[in-house]
């Protein structure tokens, strides 16, 4: 059986690598930047950027709630391509950092995630397969979604298999 | 640990009824479904039929992958917003049918998906983790921005929590 490590680090550490292939290819496209930091599905849902820090800091908090790691704040400063690559490496080495035995035994603690007006519960099993994974994947592909959008050459291998698979 | 069926029948059944929840919202919103169902984020992308389809058919080939069992075959022949909630729902009983059991000790088992040209090697537990999960989200979550950019009324609870979320 999995353990919640290789549910959780392995999965968030392949797609971000595939999310840095994609912003990679964005800033290879000749498209402008600001427009694509800036596009939106619609107006009413948060840009290109926001959906990068969003998916690094849902990895980067499941791993720090179930594995109970050390908080590593990021400020949301990132303002093109190369320092939202940053964030995402930052994330990356932060996951690296996370010692598979952490999150040994923690199926089933408890984990609150609170909101301004309200607060989720959660085990440390389903904080990852009922809100993490789901959320992480919603704020990668919608990244894709908007690249792909904007005319960015990618493809669903770029999203899959990053940089090792092909176009 | 979690078994290879908690990481999946439960993720996916929960996704499936959310994106069944999006799709009823659709339909009482009154924009054009045919509009609905056409929309697509790129012109060479696939339009919202398709992606429902292919969520619905990621999770009912994990399971026939990796719990063995008898293969469902669906047509690709819905036309409306009704049709497609009612492919959700025989995914949905298909998934219900799996028993826990036939996913134990799969972790290892080969798995080989053939695609024209190429073919793609996986354990039970592989499939799962590095294409299952990422490719059903990806369907999904562009499921959920078509609807949004065409602006039916949803919001990011309505896809992580469906009916029982509020808005």
């Amino acid at each position: 059986m999995p353990t919640l490590y290789e549910i959780s680090v392995p999965i968030f550490t392949r797609a971000l690598r595939n999310l840095d292939h994609l912003l990679e290819k964005a800033a290879g496209s000749g498209i402008d930047e600001q427009s694509l930091l800036e596009a939106r599905l619609s107006p009413d849902m948060l840009p290109l950027t926001r959906q990068v820090q969003i998916a690094c800091d849902t990895a980067k908090l499941a791993v720090t709630r179930v594995a109970q790691t050390e908080p590593r704040p990021m400020e949301d400063t990132e303002t093109n391509l190369t320092e939202l690559r940053d964030r995402i490496a930052r994330t990356l080495a932060y996951l690296n950092d996370a010692a598979p035995a952490a999150f040994d035994g923690r199926e089933t603690a408890e984990i609150i995630m609170k909101f301004p007006n309200s607060e989720m519960k959660f085990t440390g099993q389903s904080l990852l397969t009922d809100f993490s994974l789901p959320n992480f994947f919603f704020h990668v592909t919608t990244a894709y979604g908007l690249l792909r959008m904007k005319g960015v050459p990618i493809g669903k291998m770029d999203f899959l298999a990053g940089g090792s698979g092909g176009s």
